[in-house]
């Protein structure tokens, strides 16, 4: 283990990045005599196996791997979340099966011959797409986070809450998200000299309707068709939906049916009742639209536990809605001393990135977490820097470092620092 | 439409790939009166929506999206291929459960807590992993694509088959693969002076066998377990696999079970009954695994045909073993001009690339063709060339340019030009 030990970074055990981290030997790892018969012939290996399937499903071993921690309004059961198990994902896509939920009214079952997209308000042509027509268009894809935002609201609690990373951290999942950029459908449209917003409403019953700048939509929103190659799925706005890469989830309105240019924001229910942010002076702050510089650690986290005492790797996300994560940093003794974590090979715009460090558990008392900084230099603030810049009622953007308590016996446990 | 005359870049049509295409108007676009009410209110819009639900499936409208022309050996359902259905998606991200399947004997039904991963042969130490141990390792991950040697093998046929894109050119897809690089695996084994190259061996009854030279693997083999996020699906090798970005898939050896170092290639069933490259010397050339520069629109083509004469996206992907896409061609002449399509923003390394172009269709007789470049200058070449360079019953590694005919009528067939 000697050689760890001279590459070590910061304190309490954690590693340098570069270290491709061996175990020497971990739990697990069984060292096998040189005569030892290498191939065990399982019951598997004794027989053909199953035949090949239009569709690949998971296998039942992993049928804990779903969205979590479902919950819906009282009487309700499609206005609420459900959560990315991210505690049990690795590396950077969310797949379409697990991506978090936020509806405000349930899924509606939409027939794709049926619907329509309008464009109307403040253009030369009011348009109304059919989405074959819409399909013929030029399309671009990227793939980009898209976080809710109330991801992390628990955070704000007077008590560190007590649940898996996914129930507090799940509400943020990555994409490839492929369509038609709405520019080139207002151009088709014409917009009016005096236009400066529009207003998006969807095809589900409360018709979630919100307000966005024109600028953002010429610069780089998109009328959605594609989610990880494939055709959005119901829960994910089918068969359309708005896509602002870096902005509040809220605003990527699902199951796009009208698009009305305006001149200023409609203040809808959508945008005064809900995701606004309320001041220490009791005004409240709207169109707070860019999701902050984030990160947090998923591995290890509460109901992932540490096993005996040894080598670990610390694993995680990190975001901004700016552009690019520069840096991940990774703390092992409560934020006291700090080092880099690796990074992927190619670090994607607006995209969740993802982190890791080897750190050598003494089997001690320790508090891990992480804190990112984006590319224009911009450092993922501390909770208690967060809380003493916002009213204690603020539950929206909440971006603070995420700590993690482990015990001696590797129970790990949500705690403030 | 006088904007787009200015803008053709090559012959039938081709228009700049810079051009945002506007429909100007397309079928399917109507022109609402200024004054018409935008919202029509749709049954699904006048009741609650389903519930939220621990895994999203995608819509029963999108049910014919699935893996296709599955074929199996005479007596067999495990022992052949299933193909991703290109034609119906979008971007580079292949959903797992369309991930294509290429099996020798079936899917084992592997129970991961018994599954063992044994690296033995020219070591200091023989080591057995279990699941747990493994997925303690240091992590890594990428978007790669993942290609059957045997892929377009049906475009050595005589007369071109009459088939959709997928059955053609199906056995290539792309995922993010996460796991642990092998090199330190073997690193914790100690490999002996003399090693060259490793065994790797499934779990499947067939034990399927690949030997594999000790540089790719210290170079960016890992042992996969994660595909898209979660873990690997059982038809993509659950729990684990080799995986070896760039070369052909075979390679990359399924439910990963045994790896032998070694001096030499041990000369599997594997690597001599098939994936050898039959030369027209009669000799066969062995171990070629990297996969050529290749390309293939995958819209229009067979089965989706086109509508009205006017603008059309030309779409596809394009892929290299060696490296990134520099460029991809479009002709809409059968090859007398070419016009520069557009690429992804961020082209990904040994990744599919998504390319698209502009198109005028006049409503004439035509033949779209693509033709990929690699980073490194080289060009995806044409069937006469690739046929001429190679024996008439050599069936792997088939790169050439794919040509699609459309007729007066829309319709979409496979042609050789």
């Amino acid at each position: 283990m000697a050689d760890f030990d001279e590459s070590r970074v910061a304190g309490n055990g954690l590693l340098d990045r570069r270290l491709f981290l061996r175990g020497g030997l971990l739990s697990g790892v069984a060292v096998l005599s040189a005569r030892a018969s290498a191939v065990e012939r399982e019951a598997w290996m004794r027989a053909p196996g199953a035949a090949m399937d239009e569709i690949g499903e998971p296998s039942p071993h992993e049928a804990h791997v779903r969205r979590m921690n479902i919950r819906s309004a009282p009487g309700t059961s499609g206005t609420g979340v459900s959560f990315t198990p991210h505690q049990y994902l690795d590396g950077i896509i969310t797949p379409s099966r697990l991506h978090f939920e936020r509806h405000h009214n349930g899924i509606p079952d939409i027939d794709p011959e049926r619907h329509r997209l309008v464009i109307h308000g403040k253009v030369k042509q009011p348009l109304s797409f059919n989405l074959d027509a819409l399909a013929r268009y030029t399309t671009v894809s990227g793939i980009h986070f898209l976080e809710c935002a109330g991801n992390s609201g628990a955070s704000i609690a007077a008590e560190p809450v007590q649940a898996p990373c996914s129930a507090i951290h799940g509400l943020v999942s990555a994409s490839e998200w492929g369509g038609v950029p709405l520019s080139v459908l207002l151009d088709e449209a014409g917009i009016e000299p005096d236009a400066r917003w529009i207003v998006a409403s969807g095809g589900d019953s409360p018709v979630m309707s919100r307000s966005v700048p024109l600028k953002k939509v010429m610069d780089d929103a998109i009328v959605a068709l594609y989610q990880n190659g494939e055709r959005l799925r119901p829960s994910n706005g089918y068969p359309m939906r708005l896509f602002l890469p870096g902005w509040e989830g809220n605003a990527s309105v699902k199951w796009l049916h009208t698009i009305k240019v305006v001149d200023q924001p409609a203040m809808t229910k959508d945008e005064t009742s809900k995701y606004t942010d309320l001041q220490k002076d009791g005004s409240a702050k709207m169109f707070t639209f860019p999701m902050g510089v984030k990160s947090v650690i998923t591995s290890p986290s509460p109901g992932l536990d540490l096993g005996p005492a040894g080598i670990y790797q610390i694993s995680g996300i990190a975001w901004t809605g700016k552009g690019r994560i520069r840096r991940v940093e990774v703390s092992a003794d409560a934020g006291k001393s700090w080092a880099d974590a690796a990074l992927d090979e190619q670090v994607l715009s607006k995209c969740l990135t993802r982190f890791r460090a080897p750190w050598r558990w003494q089997g001690a008392d320790s508090v891990i977490m992480s804190r990112a900084t984006d590319e224009y230099g911009n450092v993922q603030p501390t909770r208690d820097a967060v809380m003493a810049a916002r009213s204690a009622a603020m539950f929206y953007h909440y971006n603070g470092i995420q700590a993690w308590h482990v015990d001696a016996q590797g129970a790990v446990s949500n705690v403030y620092v």
